[in-house]
């Protein structure tokens, strides 16, 4: 389990390594000079393990909900660190999912310009996914995922024992991203993966090379193009269409199989232009469909589905900035007007039985 | 009037043009995509020049004072500017001094994770110093400059016009910067620019080749060590003292002067270190003593003053980070205890007639 992979960035370079025991990974990293800021679930649930660790006053522990990740409550976090004396040659030590992820970089990416930040990612989205390529999000009012910018962490500890105490909806989340990976690059293990799927539910050590091939794949793509000005521009595959899912149903649908039936509905799309076969658009759809959650769209929410797609951060004008496919590894970017012929398109995913 | 300055920079590579009637370079910036904010005191100043330009409804007026100069105000911003439907592909169109440029790039920096800024420095310390080199200050309750990033604009327009509404102060503080710069790197205007020093004061376009030769020396640090971990840190030359100037006079003391000042009191240090010769102090000192503040400390403020140090965030422990000279373009970054010996040579500085 010593594996690592190492990220080009144009902040600093950093790693992702494997390991195997987070506590004591965590104890080497803790001194006078760290804070450990901690899901407060995760406290809870491997109390024993962190409490051996020290100085317990360094400890921050953080709800993590959509609520606290704002601004606000990132300020709060920088007034509680200064009074815990924090200076900019010490480090953070994060350990949790996407929200944590989201508040402790951004947190960290302005604090006194910039301070390193340590990532022990618990979730598989964030171990296969958001934990490289430096972005974060934060909530500005209504506006979610508003605001954010670039700040990678300093190094990336990844143990796979946290996926163990995750609900089977997260590992489905988390397999909806690598599912979107494979799809971009066309990857290998893409049938493995879909073969094996009901045994990665029940035994996520499984998912280790799942999560290696997808930082491979994801890696290559934000070490051209951090800042997602072009090529990165690919990974929004499913993701208009997933991100209006979650907005219409409040976010109850988990990301990252929002994201799966998102990748269906651009196939279906790209299939109604023809960018895509038939059989394709079928054959994709059954690697996808395991995957799929259990949503409708009640006729009387369609108004509200375009909305959302029509607020998504990156439109241009009118037109709709999305990703369509004509087949694994064959993604393009195309704007397209959400007119009646695409809305008509959208509708008729919905009502087909598919 | 048609020179250029071409930065690298991690972000994007971006130039410093030097035009020629800002007016109509606005103009050609301005529309649907672009949102115009000016200083207050500037709209109000070129009234005439500022009505011409469209959409008026895209202009936002800002003033420029150091309690805007907050995370809160830039979240208040954002709104504003969403509500006028601002997108990922418009830019923002920033006219003012270094507190407009704080507020404008770290809105642009987080907002969509990064929009394009455009700047027309206004002041002379921005025109000569801050516009290039990407650092955001932004201050956090009562503490001044503690949060902040890196984000360069996409574009910088410098126009001297603007230098001819300044008040004396600031031509002073500016000059402060330029000088800081000339003795970090010897330049071979340093001795010219004390020569003209009151003819500058009065015809601010003589200016010109000392903003020029301050964003040559700036370049050539920043575009090897933009995020200031290394190379860059000898900036912070005068600085240090500077700052707690500036800190126990309430902001009273002009940036520029403060740190002219604070080189003064770096250099004396360094003489007390054995690191400058005597001759070598006096000599800097005459070069100095024209732009330096009539600031006296107090006996009873010396404890502030030795507090305000402390603070310092390039401090590491009890250390204070701090730059020594040992001559024009002889600097040296060293870490010194804010002990007994070094509080008595501060003490001596501001008791010694120089």
């Amino acid at each position: 389990m010593s594996e690592k992979l190492n990220i080009k960035s144009k902040f600093r370079n950093y790693s992702v390594n494997f390991i195997d025991g987070f506590q004591k990974s965590i104890e080497q990293n803790s001194n006078e000079n760290a804070y450990i800021l901690v899901d407060r679930k995760l406290m809870e649930l491997f109390r024993e393990e962190f409490d051996s660790i020290h100085p317990k006053s360094h400890f921050i522990s953080i709800k993590a909900n959509e609520a606290n990740k704002t601004i606000d409550y990132c300020q709060n976090l920088i007034k509680r660190l200064v009074e815990k004396n924090i200076r900019k040659n010490c480090a953070i030590v994060a350990v949790g999912g996407g929200i944590i992820q989201d508040i402790v970089a951004f947190t960290s990416s302005i604090l006194f310009r910039g301070i390193d930040w340590i990532f022990y990612p618990t979730t598989l989205l964030a171990q296969a996914d958001s934990c490289i390529g430096s972005k974060t999000s934060i909530n500005l009012g209504i506006y979610k995922n508003l605001v954010g910018n670039f700040y990678p962490p300093a190094e990336i500890n990844l143990d796979l024992a946290f996926l163990e105490t995750l609900p089977v909806a997260e590992i489905k989340s988390g397999i909806g991203e690598i599912l979107h990976f494979y799809l971009i690059a066309g990857s290998e293990l893409l049938e493995e993966l879909v073969n094996e799927y009901d045994e990665l539910l029940t035994n996520p050590s499984l998912l280790k090379k799942h999560i290696m091939e997808s930082l491979r794949i994801k890696k290559k793509v934000i070490q051209i193009d951090e800042f997602d000005k072009d090529e990165r521009n690919l990974f929004n595959y499913g993701h208009t269409f997933g991100h209006a899912i979650e907005s219409v149903t409040s976010y109850g649908i988990p990301h990252g199989q929002a994201v799966t039936m998102g990748m269906d509905i651009a196939n279906f799309i790209s299939m109604n232009f023809d960018y895509l076969k038939k059989e394709d658009f079928s054959y994709m759809h059954s690697l996808l469909v395991n995957n799929m959650p259990s949503f409708c769209l009640q006729d009387d929410m369609i108004g509200k589905y375009f909305n959302a797609l029509s607020r998504d951060k990156k439109n241009e004008g009118n037109q709709l900035g999305c990703i369509l496919s004509s087949g694994p590894g064959a993604m393009k970017k195309v704007f397209l007007p959400l007119d009646n012929k695409l809305k008509s398109i959208i509708r008729s995913y919905f009502e087909v039985k598919l």
